[in-house]
């Protein structure tokens, strides 16, 4: 824990980092609830699907703030103090994107799910666990550097990959999806869905500015 | 006056408060003319309301605008000009919202206003009056610290009641508008609301932050 | 070079002034090639013209990151830094919604451009050339004030006649555009291209607070 990010702070502020780690599990929770509601959902079970990934997302939330309070509270300098903010920020952002999802999916109850929803999950649930490889290692981040840029740099890749797939469906949805209330259902959802890959993408760039700093 | 919010800034500086009241009064006479609008609005008078409430949302800029200048002609601390800033600029967003949904109304002409848009517009007049109590006791935020908290839960509650307006708006309309043009138009009309209590319950955070340092 | 926001850092920094230049060629490029794609757009040459604005944007997010780096790597106050942060990214802006434009129009595969496309990318066009002339001058903001504030000027007025154009096309196509699907298409990208009108005003918005702290 020397010369490290999370040293300067600890023991004397130890709660940054297993409140981090909470944030990871709500996304890893959120992502495999909406990876299951885009195979199995249907009309039946949407609110319910909703109501479980929403949970998770205001488990996030509280997460934040106490993160934010603890902030508030702790001596630190502002610097510090503005990229652990920017990094739970972020990290809940997937969460709210998956959420918002899974939100629309309820609520504008799309006669199918896009096909492409399923690779677009499989890429967040990727994405959540070099999340999880880079938090993880975030208290050690003079010996883990390497190892947690190339966390990041994955996290860069599966954002291309994300943009791929959603390129590819919005051409096929525009060619071939004619029922314009259908397209506009479908269209949201994956949106929402591809923000998430963006919004771990942007978790990868704030460690990656953590580390300039600081290992 | 004494040991509050203003009173460092006072009477040195006793621009602001005057000048976050008058955005207030914005808040309310845009709010109260969209209700009209929502109420009464046709393809013959539209123009002339949207006219109405755009002058109020250039109003609002305005005095936003005297309160940046004053923020950066005044020596107080930056913590206190950030505060001020973010209150003002929030308080403005609620005015941009209503005048947005306004302006859809306008150019998109719809066959007839969506059913939920007269319980959000009553929703945001709710917000603007607890928006007024708290804006009109800043000044003596360690006397009205409970009063004024408790307008900011207010404001909170406000926005989930619009949330769930909002919700079963979304789920009616992919239900039962089956043109989809006339979808568009409502969908968007509705969200621009929905933004506009978001802001007002944004205000209430941000007055709740300024307790927690001031109070 | 006396007395100016530039001077400061010069010769220690003359790295910036070239680096924002160059951000104002990839503008331009972007939006002749915009106007070409506008123009000769067809189906066969879409995928050509958005890879083509995609590279442009791509050659200003590596300038702009130049400019973090050098700004991370240089000693100048936090304020100046700011300033100049600030100026890229909105003139990375432009660049970014021209591109977010093609991009939807390669994707999207309207039947026709929207007739308003033209008339919002000559704006476009007449918005860089007062960025360019605006830039040019900031090395000596003194002796310029008074030009630099008319471009920026010009800036708010040609914003001001792209609202008109996107509101005058909003109004025709809810009225006009029976076809629902096409209606998104264009006004999704017509979207886009007013943002980038806004973007550059939000330029000029930047440049004027500059003139008001260094000239």
């Amino acid at each position: 824990m020397n010369n490290s990010f999370f040293s300067k702070f600890t023991p004397k502020e130890p709660k940054f980092f297993p409140l981090l780690k909470g944030i990871v599990e709500v996304i890893k929770s959120a992502s495999y609830l909406m990876l299951e509601f885009v195979e199995k959902g249907n009309h039946a079970n949407a609110a319910d699907y909703y109501k479980k990934i929403k949970d998770e997302e205001r488990k996030g939330d509280t997460l934040s703030n106490k993160i934010f309070d603890e902030l508030n509270a702790t001596f630190i300098t502002p610097f510090d103090r503005e990229d652990i903010h920017n990094l739970a920020t972020k990290m809940d952002d997937v969460t709210d994107y998956i959420n918002s999802a899974a939100k629309k999916v309820f609520l504008y109850n799309p006669k199918e799910m896009p096909a492409a929803a399923k690779d677009m999950v499989e890429l967040i649930i990727e994405a959540s666990a070099q999340i999880e490889k880079a938090v993880n290692e975030l208290d050690v981040l003079k010996k883990s550097r390497k190892r947690v840029s190339d966390y990041c740099r994955e996290l860069h890749l599966i954002e291309n990959r994300a943009d791929d797939v959603y390129e590819h469906f919005l051409i096929d949805l525009f060619e071939n999806q004619k029922e314009s209330i259908e397209l506009i259902k479908k269209k949201e959802i994956m949106f929402e869905l591809e923000k998430a890959t963006d919004a771990a993408e942007g978790v990868g760039k704030i460690i990656k500015t953590i580390i300039v700093k600081y290992a």
